[in-house]
């Protein structure tokens, strides 16, 4: 990689990347750089950025394109960077690169009404495209990871999950279409606004998860689904982990697929409405499901609640709470979202498991032995109806503690002994490249590489993450 | 490729298997290859099969990586058999070759109720499968590509598809895990009982439509579904094509998802119900939808059939019917399933383009045009919901017609001219290999190949299936 030409000749790049984008659209000046080095990963974690970079904002695919050409010919690496949200430092520059920012790609290019779908240009946020689902009224997109300020480009370069997967699934569900710039700089459709294809490899697959190392998304074909017209919040309260994990199947199997299944330590709840300046409504047992229903009718969405509830009281639920109003659901809602909040400030770091769903109690106990064996304040929400957990490892006081990263790779093994996975939702990115060999043979690491090369053959899209 | 080791010296290449499988497991005698050497691909359209080759029956992924190992290393041919129920010759060996067959691979290995899922070896049957379901009377495994003697890992390779797609989507989409023998011997496990997962490139999803080029397709897991409570047949008659796709898509805005939407070309049914010694139960039109609804009360399997009829209604519809008791839709559902029977012996070719559903209407008058214009008498039905058309195009007496190569060439430009695949889940196979760059640019090609080769170096298996 000719990192040196970035480094020891910024001058130079600047003026090859001006003549292809304008002036105004280039700059190595560390001020203006400051919003283009970081993502969301956790600070305690997050590996240095590398300041000697050239931003670059390009308006087009074809501006794209002699971007790439550029770099591709000098060797020069491109860290595609979309809204930022990201939490395993996928965007972090950690060597001299070009750094090529996709804001300027941010139209809603097709709402397409009659084959349920919409294009965006890839820059767009899921903001953007939810303001024109609303615009719309009748249609509806179901991923939402969290952060309304991620581009579509980015969720689908990081097959986004969140916690409406129970019903509607991932990103890759729902990605019909993508144009996408090589590293060499051929611009190229894959898929269409098609429900069926099976001509040749499913490239459109291996694009959605590559996070930025395949190619540059610049366009993105979502399907969308009729918008649901009755929704409920219920809130059950066990007091065992165990009792709120095997009720979830058996609510699958009767045929419930709420559009959410949402698993609580309690403490991280009241922590959570406390900062809120309000109070969680359940008081007795010390772990919280809460299931999003929607459904077709009000009866339907009566007659599962009440089918919801009966069977967790079958598991040994202590409570029920229902939001029947929006108010109440809100309410809910908002606490769910401030998770996070009351720990950002000591969190060293927020695994992503996934396990086969049955095997959640049983990662649970392994959990609470590590906490123990490890004196460290994990605790627990997530995914349930996914078995996808996020443990949240404390930092001590600010910093990582001396032990994370053996408690970490513990809690790694862990999954994978259930067949789980190191990363359900959130990626690989550079913080957990070096665990690849823990969850996939050499033979698998192998075809990994030189699938990297057969879109990349110099490595220079998004270097660090995933394989080189 | 070394096929003249196995055309001059079979009695080696027998002896070497032997070694592997046993004795019993491994002919060369033409008497007893028979049933190896052809699948379904319309007769008229398959290439010949080559008569020199060895058919072993290996009994588990160890025998078949012992095989594998040895035909990497002498550089064979191995062409991967299934159930046989391909169209697109993917399993006719056109070179000398080794036929693996996964005839012995053909166990339930685990029903997993509490993940909803289900884990069998890849030469099980879907048939298996189905009765395995039928015992368990709870849960449903969504696809049917009709013929249920598919063998499970076939349907993997296939990615199949169906008419329960609108629904319930391909095997794409129920498919969790696979263990997979690679071209030099590996025996890697892909995904897992997971619902999420984003560690590394998704292997998996590559394997999914790979036609036996990538690896050698051993166990599969797949995800059920809470079996539905009530469903119904309706059958809704138009005087035009257009008509009746206009109707579709109005009916998946209003949040009706049936969990079929078939469309027929009324001489087909007509001439179906004749060879079954029955009548087609639709008078009044020409062409006539048929859709499946399964819901989860009869309250809304009412209230969503009548929405249905009345769009349809809105749309030109000249007459409806719905199928009420099982007798009458299983009389329906018989004749649909004899669509093909009437046109058996003088069929060319049945084409499996997808197009955007709401260009269908469009891509029908271009059918029409061609039709005439060829002096071929077409008939078409198709997954109307997915937009999938399966076009028939006739042969001259037995033969394929003059201009047959034309022909086919023009309806795969058409559908592509609307955005659309040359298949939607028949597959490429051989018989559509060469129209790759119809589809594909050469950047797009070259990466096909490029992954074939990081699967598989020596291009063993499989060979002149999508890419070489």
């Amino acid at each position: 990689m000719n990192t040196d030409l970035i480094k020891n000749s910024p001058e130079k790049v600047v003026e090859s990347l001006r003549k292809v984008v304008g002036d105004d659209w280039v700059t190595n000046d560390l001020s203006q750089m400051q919003g283009y080095l970081y993502d969301e990963t956790e600070t305690l974690l997050r590996p240095e950025a590398c300041k000697d970079c050239v931003v670059v904002k390009p308006a087009s695919p074809e501006e794209i394109s002699e971007v790439l050409k550029y770099a591709n010919k000098e060797v020069l690496p491109v860290i595609v960077r979309g809204g930022g949200t990201g939490v395993v430092a996928g965007a972090i520059p950690t060597q001299p690169s070009i750094i090529l920012s996709l804001e300027r790609l941010n139209k809603v290019v097709e709402f397409d009404e009659k084959n349920l779908m919409i294009t965006l240009e890839s820059g767009a946020t899921l903001s953007q495209l939810l303001e024109e689902l609303n615009k719309n009224g009748k249609l509806f997109f179901p991923v939402h990871p969290g952060d309304e300020g991620a581009q579509v480009g980015g969720m689908v370069a990081a097959n986004a999950g969140g916690t409406r997967a129970v019903k509607h699934g991932i990103m890759r569900n729902h990605v019909k279409a993508l144009e996408v710039v090589l590293a060499t700089g051929e611009i190229i459709t894959l898929g269409g606004k098609l429900l069926k294809n099976n001509m040749g490899y499913d490239l459109l697959q291996l694009m959605i998860g590559s996070e930025g190392t395949l190619g540059i998304i610049t366009k993105v074909t979502l399907r969308l689904y009729a918008r649901s017209k009755c929704n409920g919040t219920l809130l059950v309260s066990f007091n065992s982990q165990r009792d709120a994990c095997d009720a979830v199947p058996e609510i699958l199997q009767e045929g419930i697929t709420p559009l959410a299944i949402e698993y609580m330590d309690r403490v991280i709840s009241e922590k959570a409405a406390e900062q809120l300046g309000t109070t969680w409504p359940a008081a007795k047992g010390s772990v919280d499901l809460m299931f999003i229903l929607d459904e077709c009718s009000e009866d339907d969405l009566y007659s599962n609640s009440e089918k919801v509830v009966e069977i967790c009281e079958k598991h040994g639920s202590v409570d029920s709470i229902v939001a029947e109003t929006e108010k109440d659901q809100r309410h809910l809602l908002q606490i769910r979202s401030n998770a996070y909040g009351p720990y950002k400030d000591n969190i060293a770091d927020i695994m992503d498991v996934a396990v086969p769903p049955s095997s959640v109690p049983d990662f649970f106990d392994d959990v609470k032995r590590l906490t123990k064996e490890y004196g460290n304040e994990i605790v627990s929400l997530g995914h349930i109806g996914d078995g996808n957990i996020h443990n949240f490892i404390m930092g001590d006081n600010g910093k990582l503690p001396a032990n994370y990263e053996q408690l970490k790779e513990e809690i790694y093994k862990t999954a994978i002994k259930y067949g789980g996975t190191i990363t359900a939702e959130h990626g690989t990115g550079k913080t957990r490249k070096k665990h690849m060999p823990l969850q996939f043979s050499q033979a698998e690491i192998n075809i990994m590489e030189n699938i990297k090369r057969a879109f990349d053959p110099n490595s220079i899209l998004s270097p660090g993450n995933i394989v080189d």
